[in-house]
């Protein structure tokens, strides 16, 4: 008897490879990556997936976020010989033994090959940044508070330096272990909405930190009245030292992975 | 010599009576009243006032939300003998003494007789109930989910019937301590916004659990296929042990008080 995607006979188990869209609320995560004795993303899906099959079940995420920070459209994949549960129901099972500050969104069926990591072909950010006067405390998590209303077209002066294939080292954590510092950026870009200020940016991979230091950089420097010409500066002078400090954690949102190239132009 | 609004002449100092707007989110705190050992709203705002002045300083509110319930524009009064801050100001003032998951959004002056419970000609509060498939991690603490997707019509045929001055006995909790349990519903409608169906209900006081009682009856009642005919029979028989389960407290929020008659209607 041969059944559709899942098929199982004696002494064979069929594999399914799933790929999963999901959200998470990062503040009382230590990030992504599984770490000892640390709760963490990929440590809490690997556990409910355990629990599921009664053996260990690797999970691959599309990027590594970092403690503290949000996803709502994070990538992941893992394989799985449990052939009863159809691939779009997977994530309703998978969400019953999940906390719940993390949730599938989504779940599909994909070639045995697809690794969510690999074959990524760009992440998609998001930063918030309130600009009222007082914010609601429900959203204190969420995004960042600054001590002034910056000039947008200020800060899209210098985001519009980041475009293109370039070396990000002055944007780069001190212990990022990447051997290249070359990233390609497909945008970046500050614009309004409602009482908040938004950066977005989407690039083929991100260095460690990267984003939040771009973030820190830029807000300090239209603060101090500064603008394109010392940000071009740091940028090319490919020294950490010289950017400003990496904007906190909480205002930070991976939105999405991108897999098909003609998404991003 | 005599300054505007706040006047100190020795031996005298002037009190202003300061009418404040507060959000907050009820996550962590067991409701807005006041009780020994409990983390309450009026409590840490009794708190960071007392740090200020240097003696205790009584606060009162409109609306007394019940624990985990939330609120967007809580109105309270206190009066102060601090004459240095000018009151719009005060907000800031405050915060800088207040927990981060409670802000004062709004301040001012108001008439030493004002008093923000008694004057409260009415209160708004909205209850929001998730209606999409999986809802995102971030905004489980401000909403609930159901199992199955209402029909909005049917919901609000029922809440169509809490409109008028009625006896809301049936809705109130069994250890509720009102001695008339009659209230004014202005008014009381479901609509959809996004993924999420939404509760708006606007009376001039309410009962305690009232509008959690009203929305778990109605939601049970819809789920189960009855309709208008049992509700009105809850709603007339005056008796608590007809009405349904009392819905979540995280998904209610206080929204507004109203003090001019004008914004009812």
């Amino acid at each position: 008897m041969v059944r559709k995607n899942s098929q199982s006979v004696v002494g064979y188990t069929m594999k399914r490879n799933i790929k999963i869209v999901v959200a998470y609320d990062g503040t009382n995560f230590s990030g992504w990556q599984v770490q000892r004795d640390q709760r963490t993303v990929q440590g809490v899906i690997e556990a409910g997936l355990k629990r599921m099959h009664g053996h260990s079940v690797k999970v691959i995420g599309a990027g590594r976020t970092d403690s503290g920070v949000h996803a709502v459209g994070q990538v992941a994949n893992f394989v799985t010989d449990i052939d009863s549960i159809p691939a779009e129901r997977y994530k309703d099972a998978l969400n019953s033994y999940l906390p719940h500050d993390v949730r599938a969104l989504k779940s599909e069926e994909v070639n045995l090959s697809f690794d969510s990591r690999r074959w990524a072909k760009a992440r998609v950010y998001r930063y918030y940044i309130f600009n009222g006067d007082v914010g609601l405390p429900h959203l204190r998590n969420y995004c960042i508070k600054l001590r002034h209303r910056p000039d947008i077209t200020a800060l899209n002066g210098m985001a519009s330096l980041l475009v293109g294939e370039k070396d990000f080292t002055s944007f780069s954590a001190v212990r990022d272990g990447n051997e290249s510092k070359i990233r390609r950026v497909y945008s970046a870009s500050f614009y309004p909405e409602g009482n908040f200020i938004v950066f977005h940016i989407v690039a083929n991979a991100f260095l460690w930190k990267m984003v939040r230091t771009i973030v820190g950089t830029i807000l300090e420097l239209e603060e101090s009245g500064m603008g394109v010409c010392e940000f071009k500066e740091i940028l090319e002078k490919r020294d950490r030292a010289l950017a400003g400090a990496t904007a906190p954690a909480r205002g930070l949102f991976l939105e999405r992975v991108i897999y098909d190239e003609r998404e991003l132009y």
